[in-house]
């Protein structure tokens, strides 16, 4: 059961009601996921996140479907169950094949080994990178 | 300071010069990094991680570079300092931009908060992936 | 499904039994909450948690509302799914209001970002602290 | 070492200057951290930061000494030695006593073992929120 | 839901097939787990996974119990619920009691609080390990 | 640099002498180590975790050097620093020989693998555990 009241479209504030349109629009849906109806409790809170996550989930030096890949990601090694459902959806929305995806587990389950074996060596940094 | 003892290349058995002898080759440096001169204090660890790590990061249905930033992203939600430098460093050599760095740290970041923002909320999963 | 066998309130040990009484009054509560039944299935354990929780969980320099707001951002920052929810009862029960909520939603999805985005940029720190 | 290149004050686009000098006067700090140097490198991404995390750290429901306590407690449980130091420091500098330091010590580590207990015996939650 | 499809034993292919059957003859179970039939998706996954556990969970300098409490230490510190269930099971199975199941979580519970304890404290490490 | 100041043996209060003198005896150490003399910074504090920890470290069910293994595979998955130091020092110094040290990090960097596979596929628990 949700911490807050999730807020219905159709009982949502006019500067809401123009986030969700956002949303919609912005992401080819229908409906406005429960994650941003949740935030639209606190509609302050709401404009600021969508906001920034419209800015950076847009084409750029990364395409898309590699930035959802890349959330994707992110979201495993959280172990956060509402992202790890919505970010696959989304990128093979994107066209993540079924070969990608078993690359992309395969990727984050071994670098959530050798992440712990690094800090459990205690070895210290040698590749240096060049800096930008 | 380690917490194993790191097997010098000099120093090492012919079972481990093997391995450090493929690393090298296959990551194309001349010198083979202290994470695995660490492993190498147990060889047949050290032959179990290679062997899988080794299988994995190779050109497959998703880019390498790809699955560096992959390993990058998983590196940073970690907060392993190593791994983070060497993941760095590798995605650069294969060609990672100043934008595409700038990029991947802008999703990484946006998605660390919004995966803490769907647990805090306890929404649920809305939007069903097709399965594979 | 839970990994022990919950201890009911009627089927406690005097031993368990004081203990619940103890958590009841305290935290002026009808019911024994599962996480100390749970516990319950190790007494010497249970004793051991809840004298401390109940020692920490006092009014002091810091106000019991303040303590929850913290002990719910760390169960953010965990994900853990029993502890939000029962945090966020807590903290809203000691006066807690929706547009704190609000805030300490945001700040805690802000700095789970800026935590790793530091991480990522391996930057050294610069403000020392004052010791205290 | 840093993975990006911090950029000087001195060196700052106008750009970045005017956003160095508004996290000064906001801060009311005379260098702009090392942090903010970093994400520097991409001023697109230091502009989303920077004013979301203006708009989140101000006085409002919540004082700013306990927003800073919060993102402390958040910086522990995440481990980001860079914003535990800074966190500290900024807390100190908005009148945390050392008293309430050791408060938030205590509640901080009392709750990531409880949250990890609470995991482990997989209890179910117990104590509905009421909704906002 | 699962975000891949589940490989059932009457559909999987005779390489898949010959995996499940040396899983339930290493494990002495009837059935494959679902764990492993989700890897299943993805076969050359499945082989790399389940070719490395099999080496690492078999009698050696450590017991088998003692293996599976620390595969139980773990999941419990990364919260994975899965994990939790199925270590615990197959840690009973192998004989740990309820006592020994008791101070293994008090002996987790502890170090996930002193662990943060240590990072919010910033102290230095002074036991230095005689290298191995 | 440490967050608080760290109290000496020979600057230490009558009260936190008794616990410092009682940290050396039990641990048979010939100094108190820097994270007790961090915690010393708030005596009521160091007095509730130093008198739980010594509770729970004693042989009991589970053999201390076990308990030191559990503790040293939580601090590895926490990427605590300090802690995989005095830890891995700490079990050496109890018997654990370098084949052990090597197993255990095997099991502890392939459940930290297989942890994030499991959240991954979101597959269902299916090996209940037999309640205690």
């Amino acid at each position: 059961m949700a911490t807050v009241k999730l807020v219905d479209e159709s009982a949502a504030s006019p500067r809401v009601k123009a986030i969700y349109d956002d949303i919609k629009a912005t992401k080819k849906i229908d409906r406005v996921p429960n994650f941003w109806r949740g935030l639209a409790a606190h509609p302050e809170h709401l404009e600021l996140v969508w906001s920034r996550a419209k800015a950076i989930m847009k084409p750029g030096a990364l395409d898309l479907v590699v930035k959802e890949m890349l959330a994707l990601a992110v979201s495993i090694t959280n172990s956060c169950k509402y992202c790890i459902n919505s970010h696959t959806a989304a990128a093979q929305k994107l066209g993540m094949t079924p070969e990608q995806h078993g690359e992309l587990l395969a990727v984050v389950g071994l670098y959530n080994q050798l992440n712990k074996l690094a800090d459990a060596l205690q070895v210290e940094p040698d590749l240096l990178p060049k800096v930008e």
